[in-house]
């Protein structure tokens, strides 16, 4: 076994893992291996539950326990993943210790798939990491393949609000010019008017727009797309997540039928197509056994209000396992399209 | 949602984890999710590697971090799993830990169906783990539904010596007596004329003989089974977990193809069987890769012993991701049979 040779089906997954329920490396990690990825799995916390619950227990690691685990399989030659993805790291140190880590699999291979999903806020709640993450998410950007950054994220890593078309293909350069090769902004909101501008269709029942696109190779202009997508109303967690593993699972790792098939604007568009048709089908199964379990709670209400906290986010919990054939075979049914205008 | 209803399809594994390759929670996760399982897993160590790559880094997490993540279930009313697992713990107190989370389990759900693989030694190293496990895992037993020890192990537990059918009924006796309801005794060295009694196959070629037995509902005497197998040469790590995990995973959870068959000799036998199977196949896809591996190794030889047990550990990885649909579906070709003489 030559000691440098990546190992072209295994993926380094760096995220957090909680004992019940899925998000981080939960949510990731059984979807990657349905897909024939040998996932390496690195957790980042190890909790009872998500902490959306109210209540939880475990440790969040330090950068110390982190490092060591890179560096017993750099010492045993171990760190010859294709791909990596990261999600939720508890501290900048783990982030530090996780970049330091990207730019040693980068140098034993320069093709690293890298997918970056800088968990750091969104729009609702702003900020919620330590503020000194984002330097270190900045100066991750130049090993990034892939960056997912919700709206939010995209605004505090370009420091630039989205508020017109122009401003959001601002955001997506300086994304670029930082280094990411691919952004997928998860969620952009959008004035009715640019919605019409960009080529999608104003609605009254909320939608997202999943805004992407991928670096020109010379001075040529951006040429973005987008997904629109109807909202799943409901508040679940895990969901960036398993987005985020679905896109760098699918990367240019299309089935025959997808390459004969003309399919997509670009392979980027291509495998964000299929993970928003996985998170679309783990979402729908989600909703409806949440809906027949919140008749119940509703029932058997006891009237003690954390433990009604608890017992919604239980049913709100992804329908992961339960959705193993649509993972493997999903169907799309949402677009990318490129945008129709790109002025403001 | 009633605070106090097991849910069905939940099982709780809790095994080691390691980043890179398949023993412990590694071994059994996926397996179990294949087949429907939505397992809670706790993780008793984080390494980068298993230790019979003889370099590895990470941490054994101690019986405050273990016994906190029963507790935050616990508080969210989440300790409701149907099925529990319990594998490699790395101390006596972890294992205590474990077996008061076991009682608290069993109040809520009596139907608790628990497996223990009380992984303390084997027949060619003898007590690789501290010997103060011993006693908890004895008192471990009364609330244990299924139990997979080796040789080594069951003779421990029993405190006598496997030499003859009457020692190794007894041995089996001992662990009913201490409250197992099954007990598979996962690989018995026995004499060609115990062979012949027991109505197996003496060979040439090495095999393995799986006995299993469950509690006699009254003072009927004992009615052990066996399987035997052929023994797939070479070392592996994580076959014991593997085969813990699927037993349990198909234990009166067969298919409605199972119940309409004429399967096996008890419900226990045939998931023994379904286990068996299924570490079958996955053995031979490992030793398929294995084998082409070790070629490479040897031309690409580098002198350096340390990296060249590396290589080694390596190509004997699992090939659990490579293997989905020989776990979803396996092919029994090694039967349960009742022993034809039970005396000496």
């Amino acid at each position: 076994m030559a000691a440098n040779v990546p190992e072209p089906s295994r993926l380094l997954s760096v995220q957090s893992h909680v004992v019940s329920g899925y998000v981080g490396n939960r949510s990731a990690t059984f979807p990657l291996q349905l897909l024939g990825w040998d996932v390496d799995v690195i957790n980042t916390v190890q909790f009872s539950n998500h902490t959306g619950y109210g209540r939880w227990k475990g440790l969040r690691f330090d950068d110390s326990h982190i490092s060591s685990l890179f560096q017993g399989l750099e010492e045993n030659g171990l760190l010859k993943q294709s791909r990596m993805l990261s999600g939720y790291m508890p501290s900048p140190s783990v982030v530090q210790a996780v970049l330091e880590a990207v730019e040693r699999i980068r140098e034993v291979n320069p093709e690293l798939i890298y997918l970056c999903d800088p968990v750091m806020g969104d729009m609702g709640r702003g900020m919620y990491v330590d503020k000194e993450v984002l330097p270190v998410y900045r100066s991750m950007l130049r090993y990034t393949t892939i960056i997912t950054p919700n709206q939010f994220e995209a605004q505090i890593l370009a420091d630039e609000e989205i508020t017109s078309i122009p401003s959001l293909l601002s955001v997506l350069q300086s994304l670029h010019t930082q280094g990411a090769n691919h952004v997928l902004i998860t969620s952009v909101s959008l004035s009715d008017t640019d919605i019409l501008k960009i080529g999608a269709t104003p609605s009254s029942e909320p939608s997202m727009v999943l805004v992407g696109s991928s670096r020109p190779s010379t001075d040529t202009p951006l040429k973005p797309w987008f997904i629109q997508f109807p909202e799943v109303r409901g508040y679940f967690s895990g969901v960036g997540d398993l987005f985020a593993a679905m896109t760098l699972g699918r990367f240019q790792n299309l089935t025959a039928q997808d390459v004969e098939a003309e399919t997509s604007v670009t392979p980027i568009a291509r495998a964000a197509e299929l993970a928003v048709a996985v998170v679309q089908a783990v979402l729908a199964k989600t909703q409806k056994s949440m809906d027949a379990l919140e008749q119940e709670v509703t029932e058997g209400s006891s009237g003690d209000d954390a433990q009604a906290r608890v017992d919604r986010m239980r049913g709100r919990e992804l329908k992961i396992i339960q959705s193993k054939r649509e993972i493997e075979n999903p169907e799309v049914a949402y677009q990318a399209k490129f945008f129709k205008e790109t002025s403001g």
